[in-house]
Order: structure tokens, then sequence, then C-alpha cells
């Protein structure tokens, strides 16, 4: 299995201190050591870093880490493999686009035998079921809308839909962004944190690290901080219910909707 | 205008001493200061590391210049704006997936009105007349073999067809590989040099700076560069003429096709 960070913003921030402590679940304070990756849109461009090798020891992680780079939404994995073999080609994030924008995918959890048919639209280049799934949602989307994107909130009903029909194979939580906001599935496990004034001190788990957040924003700020397990020991972490789908824009949860039967808590 | 960088081996080679010639040309030897890119594949999977700022003051090209990533194809580009403003996703090389199989594009040259009809399946993301041939390449790629990739002879007849389409709208010097091989097309500017035993000494022109290729080569090792001016000043470098298609593969080239009417000098 693996672990998931996201980050989505309303204004371009770096995600260097929520990055230090998930870098050290990669190798040192946790067992997710086949690879890493992430991905910062920067606009309508972006940069990915990836490596299939532990993020705990990766000189590029540490340059990640020390390097500030301001994006409004990140998508970061690392990997403990279950399909695939260790292999840049199954390393996450994976990217693709589609209506003349990026998308960015990142999976945590196993579908079994999913083997979708794939119109050869989107093919995966590596072995596992993530960007199996991921070729098979792009598909749908462009099927369904053709060459152009439809309005945010149709995105979000047809994601909801090709949702339901993956979830029942296995476990599935994801990230997903095109840049404009970013989409996450809480198969069974994923957390979320907003960040905004006023603002306060956030200590992390994983490393001996502290930030004020006073010290380096402006009042106008709202991060949303997405993960599979709180990355900080003194933040009131919200735990998204298990088969829920949640939709991210500005730094904020905009909508939820249910991915399994069972009470589903929309978001304050 | 720009520059290209390529590389195509028969083993995987690290391309540290080259891109520490060609990083200088970012900003510092040369003006090519408007952003900076570099694609290596590692089997089927890819790493490319893009900033739109210099490369020669870059800490990310710095890590790119001192951590020896081993590929046998790698396509590197510096910009020099004519068509995108500067910016991420105007950054040079491109990529898209086609067949189950990432392509990597880098251009250097100015396209006009080059406005080719796009169904939809490759969308530019950015403004560059650059990712828009690239789009329209691959679309027509998938237009003629649907969802299975051609043989490699094959694919270098299409690439070639298609070339001629677009050399007629400006200067259209590009790299563009998918992993197996790398096709390079001078169109007005591009140069090579294939490395193998015996091994020599090399000295950049951008830096003082000089390897000793014995002592970091293996006997069957080799290794092609491809550049739009030659990046060594001891070393004899083929001027690639003017209006040739090649293809190269496991580090050298196997065959050239004219793009324009005048004599070509098949490589030896």
């Amino acid at each position: 299995m693996c672990q998931l960070l996201g980050m989505n913003c309303n204004v371009p921030t770096d995600i260097c201190f929520s990055f230090a402590g998930f870098q050290a679940r990669g190798g040192a304070t946790d067992v997710h050591s086949d690879g890493w990756g992430i991905a910062f849109f920067e606009g309508k461009g972006t940069r990915i870093f990836l490596e299939p090798t532990p993020s705990c020891t990766s000189p590029v992680a540490e340059l990640v880490r020390q390097y500030p780079i301001h994006s409004k939404n990140v998508i970061a994995h690392i990997r403990k493999a279950t399909q695939g073999v260790i292999g840049l080609e199954n390393t996450h994030p994976f990217m693709r686009e589609l209506w003349g924008r990026y998308w960015i995918f990142a999976h945590n959890g196993n579908l079994l035998d999913f083997n979708p048919d794939l119109d050869g639209s989107f093919m995966p280049v590596g072995l596992t079921d993530s960007e199996r799934a991921f070729c098979w949602l792009l598909q749908e989307l462009r099927q369904r809308f053709g060459s152009t994107a439809p309005a945010q909130a149709t995105l979000f009903a047809s994601i909801h839909a090709l949702t339901l029909e993956i979830s029942g194979r296995g476990e599935f939580n994801f990230l997903l962004s095109n840049g404009d906001c970013l989409f996450a599935h809480a198969s069974t496990q994923l957390s979320y944190i907003v960040r905004q004034a006023p603002f306060t001190q956030a200590h992390l788990k994983d490393q001996d690290i502290s930030v004020d957040f006073n010290e380096v924003t402006s009042p106008n700020d709202r991060v949303a901080i997405i993960a599979t397990q709180p990355l900080t020991d003194d933040e009131p972490w919200t735990t998204m219910p298990a088969g829920t789908l949640w939709w991210f824009e500005e730094g904020r949860p905009v909508e939820t909707l249910e991915t399994r039967p069972g009470p589903v808590k929309k978001p304050a």
C-alpha cells in the first residue's frame, strides 16, 4: 500500500513543510520505500518529480523539501508496491493531457481483476492497477464530453459516477487534479485540514519540525491539505468517511458525494 | 530561438558532462534564458525536469548536472521565447502518451501560421507553435496506425512524411523520442557525435571541464550526442545537413532521409 498527500489552495503556496513529514514516511518513519513522486501545477503547466527509490534518502526529494515551488494544486505519493514491479513507469503520480489540460493522478489501494476495455485513447505505460484506472477514467470522461471540458459541477458528477463503477473492485483512495480543482476519494482512509486565518502553529508527527503559519501567510490565504494520515500532531484534522468523494477548490471542500451506502458527513 | 541537446545510447548512460556545457548556454555563455527542461527515459518510464527560469542559475539544473541519471534516451532544451509567453506550460520538452509509451518532443525554430486541425486526441496546453506541431504529429500517427504501434522503420517513414508537411512552415529543428529511438530533424542547424571505443578525452566549449571517457566507459558502450551546436572543442562533430531527418538507435544513426531538395550525406 501507499500514502497520498494533496494540497489545494486559493493562492500559490509551497508544500515544503508538509512534504518534510511525508518524505520521512518513505522509508524512515514508515515502510513506503518503493518509490515516490510529486506533481505541482503552476498555472496550466506541471512539474513532476519521480523516483523509484525511497524518498527519505533521495537527493531529489531533499531538493523538493528545500526548494519552495509555489502551486495551487499538488499531488504526492510514496509507494509500497502491490501491483507492478518497482520501476519509474510504475511510480505515481501519473500524468495525461485531456481537453488541453494536464491531469495528475495518484492512488492508494489495490484493485482486483480490474481490466477495463481501453480503446487506445489513454493507455497505461506501466503495469499498475492505478494507471489502468486513471486511463479508464479519462477515456470515459472524453467519451462523455467529447473534445470540450464540461463545467466543474458536471465534471464532479461524472467522476463520482465513474468512481462508483471502480470502487467495488477494491480499495481506491485517490487524488486527481486538472490544475483548477482537486478531487479526493476516501475509499478507506484519508484526512484533511483547512488552514486559514487565524493561523496557528503546527508540529509534524514524523519529524521534529514546527512552523508558525502566521509568519508565512497573508490574511486571505486558505490551504487544504489532504493526506492518508494526518501529518501534524497538534491540529484538528478531519477524517474523511470511508466511501466519500470530495471536490476541493480554492483551498476548501466545495461538495462531497457518497461512493457507498452509509452516513456521509458534509463539509462544514 | 532555442537550443537542443539529445542523447541516444546502447547502454544507460548519464548526461552530466554534456549537460554541464549545455546548462551554461541558458543565460551564462549564451542568451537562452527563458526556461529549460530535460527528459530522461528509464525503461518505459520518464523523468522530466522543467523550469521557466535560466538554467545557469537554477538549483534544479544544478542537481541534474551533479546527479547521474542513467538513460538510453535524453532530450533537453533551453528556451529563448518566440511564440508563447515565458511560463511552465510553454517550456520544452513536452510529453504525451501514445500506444502505451511516453513520447518526448523539443523544438528549436519558429513555425509561422501553423494552425493545423486538431481533433481533440492531443491538445496543446500552452501556446507554442512547438507543442501544436507535436500534438499534430501524434494525432496523425494515431490516425495512420490506430491503437497499435507500427514497426520502427514504418514509423520513421511516417514521421518523415509528416515532417515534410510541417517543414515548409518555417524552422523546425526537433528531437523526438519514444524511449526506443531518437528522431532528430535538422531543419537548419544540428550536429552530432558518436562516442565509442577507442574512447578519448573531451573538453567542453562552454565551461573549462574535461573528461577522459576511457575512465567512465566500458568497451562496448556507444553514445550519440546531438546538439544545436557542438558542445566540445576537441572532438570531430558531424554537421547534419539542413533538411535531413535522422533515426538514432542504440547509440548510432540508423537511417537518414531528406526533408527538402538538395544533396544529403548518408551517415558513414
